[in-house]
């Protein structure tokens, strides 16, 4: 290891983002992304995946935990990924991590094997060569654990499992609020080394949508807020920066 | 599937409701109506179901967890929906999931057995050829749970369920809190693909009713709130575009 | 049932209301009726069976759970009310369901008979045909209770026996703050067809009492707060709708 | 009981007060006084008494959970109420309710004898003939009971009790917040007939003392907040009728 | 006791203190200090000793619950009392109430044993003469307690023996919020005759101290918030009072 | 012991802190350095060791409970901080207090063994006469004690043990609000001698960093808050004194 060794950039290629992220997400690491429901957290897990694919050759694997791979295909077809093509092409993979929902038992709290799904993981990231993967998300597999401890250590083994693997890796986790704390349990964003809200703001009965980075550990980028759309045709779409003056305060009057 | 194998929307023919959805409910997924008391939330679930009948030929089916069949009849033919003209002619029918309120016994926590249920669902699908289903409302249900991880999974059992069979679906859920969160539980949104939120909001003495789609999975549609009424005649009806300038400012000085 | 079979109203008589509830109460259903302290909650109660007696010849029964039928009788004398020369008369009569207080035992949670309480009220209906039946107020009871699930499914059973035995009724509850919720367990709400608001909110060192119906379920009503007074000789006055401008901005500044 | 047999007054002669409340507290029944640490609670029940033996030649027994009777006699020196001398004189009693707190034992948690306590104060009615009581204060009995359907139960008991020996009293309880709800527990003043809160608002590094009646069951009272000083010679004095119009808007910005 | 026998006050000479407090503290009496961390308490549990030591020759005990004799003695030392002088000089002495830290064992909750303590500084005081005793902080004691209604007890059980021991006694403990309640537990205040608190409140950046008497009960003190500074030379200094006007409105604004 | 043994500092020589500081932190003893996640605590924690070893030839210790020393060298790396060769030199060691998360078995509530930690600290220390300590951030830790007494308890262990080795330390802890309180469980500020709050305010969309001394026990240092940025080459840097003008006021009208 020498000085210049710091953090290098994987580019996302999701548009618009990478300028506010200085060159991408830090390589090798995980980075947590959180929302309140329907901000795009799902669809920014399937783009980091996709856009890899499209630009960068790099196959990516999927981990669902909540929506099924068929849900999935179907909401990235709105996009036009052609998610079935690619894992034929074994450009994508996808890790199932849903329970079985209709015929599954009881729910056993902090019955979760993470040992099992870890080697599961590792086994489809060298199978197809993954350079990324997305974990979607984890949110219905932290409500399982007694408490907010164990979901820190848990979260805790799985970074260092994708960080052992040596793959880029983006962790979707859920809040409730825009206004109050990070994410679910305030624990999840101590454990990862990087962080990123997306927020969808109601004002003025109007809806405005956000990306903001709240950390990169050890590596610098753009902070506050930055607008973006989910656009039918080309997904997120962070504005140019070109565009970015702050944000009118008006618009913050609470 | 193919590329443009992208979410369809089932028009609801609830007054213009389908000009902010973008043309419809996404077909063959659950959507969830969270309100305070109050919102509409039930004749949303009742309109959904007369709605298709009345203009597309589609048979209903609906799951009454609160109100019995009785009071949602009576309820419905303040709109001039003729509910027990359509049970006899099998457009319309109802899976009582209701506990026998007073002679039943005691609450027995979680034990609700959705298995059961599961299947007077199908069958009642399959006997009259329905296309819809609505669920209306889950509070009471859920109310029986010992904590919202088992919510979550019942939750995601249920639209599992919904799924498989090929239905698009509404289900109902309470929210005691107009300013903070999407649902009682904090969970249900995330279970399920589609989130829909009718507002009551009380502002200078006066109420004025808002309806917003949180988030629709895989597919777009117009954000922030709309303006609708509750007409004696019409149900509801959500004010036709023309009309939809912004909110005025000061009426969320809050 | 046919299609005008849609909801009936039971004027109550006191003054301005039924101008406000387009009517009267929805006819053999339960209104909730909620407020904080002292906001008028066992007033209306009391009214909402003398003025049945006074101007329609309709006979009610009051059940007691907090104050004692002594207690009732002399706030009621207040007002002119002739309770006692009603119980002579057989036009009032108290099913009293206040536990023993001072020689009582041991509080036994969940331990409320509402089977018990069930047949002396319909007892006492048949016993003066009452059409009208007020209780007054639930908190005492609810207190007991281990959960707010279980609150649920007794709300439940009251309700439906008041609906069986075919009265209209008014049931009083709690709740502690004039800005969150709508009652003490926020799920009393959800489980009644009506529901009533009586608000005592202190701005500028000042009290202003206002009565908003939050929903009336499958029927219209008029929606807002409506200024209203306790007056000593003629009880709650809901300010004639000539005088109902909405209420000066300025006063909602929070 | 006749129709004229509406609620009495007990003017308590503490100075200006009796104007707000029309003329005194509800006799015979129990008036819960409310406020946070040093808003005048003890002094109220203190004055309550004394008033009454210095202008009415009425009795009073004054039941001390607190405060120890040598405090109170020291705290009522101040204001030179003699109570030592009245105490000679048999106009004033004191009921000692404080545990021994020194050399006493643990903390038994719902062990509080409210049986005992009902003797030894009907006991001390009777020997000096009281026309009024005060109970100072029952935070810290309430703080034993294991939660608030208890305290419930047991205030209504103590009520009871008051009510049946016939006296009017005073009943002080603590709130720890000045901008929500009435009391600690959030059910005191629903088993009360009659409450009154004392504040003690900072405003502008500023403190100000206002006294409101929440309410008095069954008849009619001044609504809103009055000024009101603790004076080194006077005692509470609430501001003459005359200097009262309503208090600057300025100051209740929050 | 005869009726000009009211609450005599001790001077504190702390600087401009007993201008505010009319005097100074209630003689014989416990005060509780409370405040968020860095707010001075320590401070002025050092300060109410020295200068007792200094300008009054009041020896002084002070009862260390969280910080150890060396470093009050060097904390101390930087405002330049010369506490192991005052030590030699049998003006001052410590009772040492800390736990063993680090060698000490398992936190036993509720296993504190004031009786022992009582004795020790009962033992203390009468050895050196002390008029004064300060303990700081109950806080670290009291997090030992299983519920609030312990620390209600017991800190009745101390300022009881406090008091027959005969000493003027500073209690100081914490609060965690500058806008809510007055203590950690919401009962501290109730217990004790007199509160003070002191606040640190942050205003557009800036710090701003200041102290506040809440209640002297039975006598009379100067109300509202009153600015101070902490001088490296001259401790505590209250501004003197020609120069407190009302403090700038604009800087409440919350 | 002398009467100008007060406490003496430790330059940090962080850009810009010493001069806020008054000459640094209090020697010889610890500083709670809090912060919500990405505000620069592991940062500080480096920087604070990192200065000292390229400014004063003092070796020091950087104990990790969450980041694993490959991390903090890298993340340090970015910085030119050259971690590895001063560890070479023995100017730095670390002591890994990471449990080993992958592997690692079940989350033992309570069950961290801070004496054998307190063991390997000293032996670090003493390995290579450290002057200086980091630890971070405690937070993990502390997430598996039961209770905020326990953390009391610990923290106050810690402390204890790195006074009685000599060193002066920083110790990194969690909060997840930037408004209220200080710390995630309320009482680690009130353990520790010295607490400095690092802030990362979202105002207007964008972020804006400050560095609050709020308390050096026994001692002075400058009030309210700083700002600071972290710049790629400089890291912590904060404000020169002669731009430090009051914050505008505007930003803080929340
Ligand atoms: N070399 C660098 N150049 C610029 N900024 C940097 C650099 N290193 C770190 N930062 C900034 O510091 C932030 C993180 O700092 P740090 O890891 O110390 O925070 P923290 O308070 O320890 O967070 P956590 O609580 O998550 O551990 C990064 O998000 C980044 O904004
Ligand atoms: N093809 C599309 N065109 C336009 N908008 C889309 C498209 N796909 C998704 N969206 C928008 O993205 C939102 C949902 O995104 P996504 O499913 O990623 O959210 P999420 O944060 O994962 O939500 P949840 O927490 O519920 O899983 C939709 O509500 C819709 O507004
Ligand atoms: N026929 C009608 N004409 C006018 N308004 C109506 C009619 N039917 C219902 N409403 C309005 O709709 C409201 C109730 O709607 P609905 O029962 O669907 O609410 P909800 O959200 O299901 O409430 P809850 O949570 O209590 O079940 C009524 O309060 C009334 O204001
Ligand atoms: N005869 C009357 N004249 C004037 N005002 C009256 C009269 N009777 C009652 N009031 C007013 O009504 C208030 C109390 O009303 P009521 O007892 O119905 O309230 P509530 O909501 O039932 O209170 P609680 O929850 O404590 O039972 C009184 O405080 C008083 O202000
Ligand atoms: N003789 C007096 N002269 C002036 N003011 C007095 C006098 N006696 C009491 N006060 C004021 O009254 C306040 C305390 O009143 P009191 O003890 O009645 O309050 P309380 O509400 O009972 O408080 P707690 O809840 O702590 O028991 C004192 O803080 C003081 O400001
Ligand atoms: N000699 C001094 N010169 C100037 N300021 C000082 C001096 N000593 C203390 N201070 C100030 O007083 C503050 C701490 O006071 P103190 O220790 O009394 O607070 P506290 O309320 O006891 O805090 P905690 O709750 O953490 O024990 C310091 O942060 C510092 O700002
Ligand atoms: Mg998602
Ligand atoms: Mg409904
Ligand atoms: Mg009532
Ligand atoms: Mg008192
Ligand atoms: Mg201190
Ligand atoms: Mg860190």
């Amino acid at each position: 290891m020498t000085y210049n060794d710091a953090i290098r950039r994987l580019p996302t290629r999701i548009n618009g983002l990478d300028q506010v992220a200085l060159g991408g997400l830090p390589e090798g690491r995980s980075t947590l992304v959180t929302g309140t429901t329907g901000t795009g957290k799902t669809l920014f897990a399937i783009e980091f995946l996709a856009r890899g694919i499209q630009h960068l050759d790099q196959p990516g694997v999927f981990v669902n935990f909540e929506e099924r791979p068929e849900d999935v295909r179907r909401n990235a077809a709105s996009l036009s990924f052609p998610i079935e093509q690619w894992e034929r092409d074994r450009h994508w993979a996808f890790v199932d991590a849903t329970a079985d929902a209709e015929d599954g038992g009881e729910v056993i709290v902090g019955n979760y094997d993470f040992g099992g799904l870890a080697s599961r993981i590792e086994h489809a990231v060298r199978g197809i060569g993954a350079v990324r993967v997305s974990l979607d998300s984890l949110g219905a597999v932290f409500s399982r654990f007694p408490n907010s401890a164990v979901v820190r250590q848990e979260l805790h083994r799985i970074a260092h499992v994708l960080n052992r693997i040596g793959v880029t890796s983006v962790i979707t986790a859920e809040r409730t609020s825009e206004y109050n704390g990070v994410s679910r349990y305030d624990v999840e964003e101590f454990v990862l080394d990087n962080v990123i809200i997306l927020r969808n703001v109601l004002a003025d009965e109007r809806r405005r949508r956000t990306v903001e980075i709240v950390k990169f550990r050890g590596t610098t980028h753009r902070t506050g807020e930055w607008l973006f759309t989910i656009d039918p045709k080309h997904g997120i779409v962070v504005m140019p920066l070109a565009f970015l003056t702050p944000l009118a305060v008006a618009s913050r009057t609470r």
